[in-house]
């Protein structure tokens, strides 16, 4: 497997370390980034991440002509509009992917945007996320030992699939597949929805009056609890819009908790608090040491 | 500031610590500790974090008496016992702390318990959480630039206070002040509800029939956020029964939260969305960057 163009549009944490990791393994002889900033994208030209970039309106047309591997790691709300640039322009042999983290809206536009060379696009998410951001962030051992997820389309071929699964392996990702819709089911519940009770945790402590004090009271607990609310807003404002039904089940499920833990409260129930803190501490503990079947904990 | 003999009660991972650390610091001629499992008090003393131990019924009484310091550091709902088992022999000039992670419920135990000598109890409450416990997750460095709040009761005189405070100060705390009610409130929000909604996030996943599946894609967001999850049962099942009140308005306040998101998910309100992300984010890196009056980052 070797490609001799690859174009990764957005070059942020997740396509700069694709360039870096794609480098590192020897897959590929040039990479062409395409993006919104010159200076991220000088940065990354700088650390090695790509050889070359292209910014302005065409960017991404300029950067996937000649290409036989393409990544589009922007956000996801610009993907339909940079798949309907590059679609005409696409070499009939691309392997096309993404890296978005919701699969069924990323589906839909690429659908929309490349038309007929949409068998040439194989979605994948790499569960690699930081909250840091930008091409300074990237590494070329992001996808090391995570895991990467691809959601193969009907029009795919076995082919395509096993090359996408082929290229993540080498990269050094532990690659599996599913369907977009259960990608975003499983998604809004281990990720999705922390997310959205971390960035509302300390936003209803900032909005408090007495917000220097309770910050100034709070520990290395709430650091590590609240560590993925210094996530990318516009990021996860897209993940969360595009997978509104799936995280709003979820929330709705996790209010349903939550209510039954304030009934425990109410009637002083310490046998129930009790077993519901050892049930869920044994089963963080079992998750850690890999005993839930297919487990992962990294 | 000299103590002949220190009477720790709990040798836990506070318990031993603070043996720890009054030795390192030279504050202290011979530390007793007491509790329940011989096996962990044996380490203790291997570990250097007592000299020598009480187990059994009367383990609390024989350690105390002679003791010009004594550090309650049990799990608090058997706080009341202690006090009541301990006031009788309790030197007249003996310094009488606690670890609890509580005030109001721990103030009114020791009134209970202490009767007359309640002028000697100064209520102390390190904050060194850990989700490791017993003593052999000791450190003589657990209390070094931590907070440790003291929540004085009338009846203490401003000299007793002092050395309360004087004595975490030496052992690297950094010690404020404030009421029990006040106490409670602010950890309610910043310490106790986190506990409880990473406790429920778990216990929610670990429930489902896909649990294995959902553990499977979990990442390193959730690791973090689910931490406190790992937290003793037994200690947060009392610090919920303890502080429920404040704690059910935390809940409430957070409940209406979530509330308040799930109408911007069902809306698709993605500006309200980013601000709302873009908003947590600022106010958590000024939180890290110490930039919240009396900020605290540790």
């Amino acid at each position: 497997m070797f490609f001799r163009k690859a174009a990764v549009i957005g070059v942020g944490l997740i396509g700069g370390s694709f360039g870096l990791a794609l480098k590192a393994a020897g897959l590929c002889g040039r990479v062409v980034g395409a993006g919104r900033g010159a200076a991220n994208l000088e940065l990354a030209v700088a650390r090695g991440a790509i050889d070359a970039f292209e910014t302005g309106a065409a960017a991404a047309v300029t950067a996937v002509r000649d290409a036989d591997l393409v990544l589009v790691a922007s956000p996801v709300a610009q993907f339909e509009k940079i798949f309907l640039e590059i679609g005409p322009v696409l070499r009939s042999d691309a392997l096309v992917m993404d890296a978005g983290s919701t699969k069924r809206d990323v589906v839909a536009a690429a659908r929309r945007g490349l038309g007929g060379r949409i068998a040439r696009f194989v979605p994948a998410h790499p569960i690699a996320g930081a909250e840091m951001s930008g091409a300074g962030a990237a590494s070329a051992d992001l996808f090391r030992d995570r895991r990467l997820v691809l959601t193969p389309l009907d029009e795919n071929s076995a082919a395509e699939v096993d090359a996408a699964a082929g290229l993540w392996s080498a990269l050094g990702a532990r690659v599996s597949r599913m369907s977009p819709e259960e990608h975003d089911a499983v998604f809004a519940a281990v990720s999705h929805l922390p997310h959205l009770l971390a960035y509302a945790l300390v936003g209803d402590i900032a909005a408090r009056t007495d917000a220097a004090q309770l910050f100034g009271y709070a520990a290395g607990g709430f650091r590590d609890f609240t560590r993925i609310a210094s996530s990318h807003p516009e990021m996860w404002r897209d993940i969360c819009i595009a997978n509104a039904d799936r995280l709003l089940r979820e929330l709705s499920m996790y209010e349903k908790k939550l209510q039954e833990i304030g009934g425990l409260l109410e009637r002083k129930d310490a046998a129930a608090l009790e077993k519901l803190f050892t049930d869920a501490r044994a089963a963080r503990q079992k998750w850690l040491d890999g005993g839930w079947q297919g487990g992962e904990s990294r």
